[in-house]
């Protein structure tokens, strides 16, 4: 029991009586944030894992004010899979004047330590059009670094890479409307065009999505954060940070890269999940369970839906009944609500919801049937 | 589309600017609770269910100040599977007068609604000797209301119930130490005290713990609560309420009052868990998992160590060694940390832990040991 | 030095390692909340002192479910100076069948030893119309139990009592549109309407505030609380409740009652502050402070805006202007923001918002001006 | 009405439903944090303005992780009003090959447009002894980076700077206990030792305070923040960072020095504050306010205690008595607590405490008295 009696004393000298005492450093490790990583919870789908990823990420070395580790520990603590770091490829001369591109050089001791998948990245930033893109999986960052933007792409190409349009709907660059230029039609059709960007940072793009449909891209969603992220966003209203979902067959970077470039992916936003029906559904099935009947009283019949998930969803009743369902129902992340229907014990009926907040394609908000008998 | 271009409207009308409309109701949802059951995650143990009970609850039918129903409607919030609510059986004659002990009656229907197991009881409450009993599984709680308390206890074991000693280490009635008295041992000596409460709302009482193992007792936990559960508890920082913990055959009542009589019970308060080795270890073992090496370098290896229940759990190393492993380790719930220790990749090795917040007896801290290879 | 060490030991058993010692409660006073009252800051205007008051509440003595003593507590904990406890006059038969109306006199031994002012009321509760009434600052509650509406507030008016219409737009007394029918004008003709809800739980009702306005009638906010209050409401996000702002000489109860009839009331709700011009203005004024300009550089100026209330304003900017300022700022309690201008130093500029969540009448949101020289 | 109307369509498009819409768009700003000071309730005392301010924080310049800027935007948002920025003179070579210490060059700027006072500093790093020193108030960082520590510390004095041993009790370097070295000695008998910590990031030295008194050295509490401080810190629990209080005439550095130089200095640590008798009594007088009696009943006197500051206050009552007041008493932050004492009204009585959290030496908490009649 010494181990114990040394620990004895050790917690002794952190209590507030401590704050009295004649010598001897108190340490007060209560004021400081343990470190960990917090899960979050979604569900693999059949024949895939659902990796959680942030693919659009800054640091001091372009217009960002971290460092390139923090990323790493930010990314670990929030329960991501994988990220990439992707500074401006053109640099930010005034700021560090001599350093090459090496967030990914400096970050990857931290991310192999912390078990998280570095892809290496950077973003080619231009003017609209055709704005700003990110290529990730390349293999040499100042390659790309040449004043010509196509012959930038053509290179991440070249190097295996995988390349997505980001903040299409960005007002400053497009401040109208959100609109597919002839430089992008270029792009595509050279087919090296992979993915869209739908979300970014605290907006996203109805414009994105379609084309992401119509042309085959990947739908992406991503930070693009450049300050601390706890600093940035509000955590306590919104615990999880937004991400790619890549459904992938192995949790490697190989298995992320094949997974992109066959379009397997889908991003999740503040609560808010965009992707193909097919990825989207089996993983919101898995996540809301309903229960049989626990009670049948007075005409009504009383079952409980489970969401055992992190994402907090919100179910809009389709069509008109007698059911006494009410028209709007929020189903917390990891809860269960009791829905009350008026049915009879003997008669199987069946309710149909449109998750509001949950898209399978624009103004396609996707539907969810509960069978009850 | 014409559902949602009702809830268009609807949500409309709940926005910022619509505080400046000029007619028509605005309902601000968001500053309401959504009612919703928050699960707490705790895994089953072989052969059983790990059922979450709170046996001491008061309400206005005694000295409490909130009314039956909405104990139960706390309890489904808050995760547990069964309450008993406990007033008073002497009652509060000046509060209600001419009211009857009816707390079980009245919240008997929102508990069949809320799919909560409500279970029939009352506070046998004298003054020291033998100060505060519970009786619950009772068919008849005034029955019990009877001068001699010695009537009292054998009138509930004659109805069939279990009966435990509340805050045995109350300071009000125990003002210098906890002691077993003759009239304790007398009531124990009849087999008619089956379980003692070694927690009660912000106390707990090792003499308890050890008298509920030397005498074969049911070690239970409870809240006692008189006040609205959110407003006693500092729910921020301890979300998870005290309870006792039931390892059931099946989610019923007979089986939560089968398995107390057979003594399969523990307790979970605040992050601290006591119970029988037999019970707390396998439910500990099965939160905590423990991942192969990922990573092998500079002589160290690095694996993960995830905590998937509600518990934060803190690790004390057992013994002196060369591994780098801190002399204490917070896991906290639902998360993972890394273990980096020294260590060849050819050479497997054992290290072994102080669980310092499971007690499976009075300074009996659980162990645990990883074995890495 | 002996009292400290009594605490000392005291301090030592609640500290973590004490979960191994072997005897002796260890109280816990971590898991529970301080008993405290929590002051909001809104400053008083010139001539008068702003009372924060909620004039509709409920107990277990109507519809609502806890004890009337711990709506005082309540009340106490989140600031408040004033309530009225307001069951249903009817009574709630059923629930506590021979109990009269009594929450007033249960409350008031606690009120005074928290030093809250408790008004006796009581709610006139019929179908609509005319709805609900709630009639306070009256001496018999249960003298208005009579079955015609009118002879009940008429009783109301005798005594010397105040009337408010409640929740003019609920939408279950008044499903398509609020209406002011006959009957209220009836009431409001003969002088005994004096007040009227503009809020009332999560409910706001332009055109509430409109009649307020064009009736003379006193603008009230109120929960209107059945349930906990710490239950119902998401206090993390809003953590100040929702109140009637009494403009009174002094904190009594004469003379929160003079200022009612007097028309010297508003109402805040959820950051939304609704009142008359004369009375909201000087509020906000006392509370916004505009700072120096402490910075001059490349053609810009830059100020502080201090805001010193427990109320988050929003200002949107009148007008189109070369200042660089946002249209839209958000200024969060008790915080500082910074303006950066662009205007030269020797020459003062005016900027003027509209405060959207400050209200002076239906679509009149506040103006606000800066001076900057 | 016009900008209102334009308002009214942003608002719309960034509700939940414009989820489903078909383009523009949608920004949530909703998830991002509000840009603002968050200001700190410490009364200034008779003669001198109270001001806040962490002198010893590193960046990406050294071993820190963050951007300069970052640091002066985290210090506005904590409601600090001065900061010196002091990375390891000695510099980090490998981390930015090339790179001057040019923190302070960096952050000014911002802090400029943000109305924080920037202090030029940097930390001699050295084994133990004399182990870390800051070095603020210097005109020439890169001069002080010498082979000899005495040569660097003789060249801040020579700059006019002042000294400060940081971290005495650090573990690390001191691994026993913490000890007052020749070295040290030989510093302070040179007048060249101005200041000392008594608080660093999460560990306090109750020999440092001694020292500190016996010596005339400022005392002084940092943060000797690394990390991003939200990330690092556990704000939900402790939302005040720690501090050095400065009792300057003025907010202007130089006031700050001068104060600093007279050792008009204290620390602010999670609730705890130490410095001396004469600038603490003061602070904690103004910001604990005693009303007058409320209500005389049965034998007690009744009366509120309020706290207008945002320290959390422990009393523990002095003596034995038979008021009835309760041994500890925590007294949070802008609160009000009810005191209740036995009394007869006509008999003015004293209660003493001791302030657990307040201390003006080693051993010697505050002592508070009220004065009641």
């Amino acid at each position: 029991m010494r181990t114990l009696l040394i620990i004895t004393l050790f917690v002794f000298s952190i209590t507030d009586n401590a704050f009295c005492q004649t010598s001897g450093t108190i340490v007060m490790d209560e004021v400081v944030r343990v470190p960990a990583r917090h899960e979050i919870a979604l569900p693999d789908i059949p024949g895939y894992k659902t990796l959680k990823c942030d693919f659009h990420i800054h640091t001091v070395f372009s217009d960002g004010v971290v460092w390139p580790t923090l990323r790493v520990d930010e990314a670990w603590e929030d329960g991501l899979d994988a990220i990439a770091i992707t500074d401006h490829i053109e640099g930010h001369p005034k700021k560090l004047p001599g350093q090459n591109h090496q967030s990914y050089e400096i970050a990857l001791p931290v991310a192999k330590a912390k078990n998280i998948i570095l892809i290496k990245g950077g973003e080619i930033s231009r003017g609209m059009p055709p704005g700003h893109l990110n290529a990730i999986f390349v293999t040499d960052v100042n390659a790309l670094n040449v004043p010509n933007y196509m012959d930038a792409i053509g290179e991440t190409v070249r190097q295996g890479g995988f390349v997505m349009w980001n903040h299409p709907g960005w007002r400053k660059q497009q401040p109208e409307i959100t609109r597919w230029m002839a430089e992008h039609e270029a792009i595509w059709q050279k087919g090296w065009m992979h993915g869209i960007e739908v979300f970014n940072e605290k907006e996203w793009y109805p414009e994105a999505l379609q084309w992401a449909q119509d042309k085959n891209l990947a739908i992406i969603g991503n930070s693009d954060i450049h300050d601390a992220y706890n600093k940035r966003y509000n955590r306590e209203q919104f615990p999880i940070r937004p991400m790619t979902l890549v459904f992938a067959k192995e949790c490697t970077e190989e298995s992320i890269k094949e997974a992109m470039f066959a379009r397997r992916t889908a991003t999740l936003f503040f609560n808010k999940l965009i992707g193909p029906k097919e990825l989207v559904e089996p993983l919101v099935n898995q996540s809301i369970q309903v229960s049989k009947p626990f009670l049948y009283q007075d005409g009504f019949i009383y079952f409980e839906v489970e969401n055992t998930s992190d994402i907090e969803f919100t179910l809009v009743k389709m069509g008109k009944d007698d059911s006494g369902l009410p028209e709007k129902t929020i189903l917390p992340c990891k809860s269960t609500i009791i829905a009350r229907v008026k049915q009879q014990a003997d008669q199987p009926r069946t309710y149909s919801f449109k998750l509001e907040n949950v898209l399978t394609g624009v103004e396609k908000p996707m539907e969810l049937t509960f069978n009850i008998k």
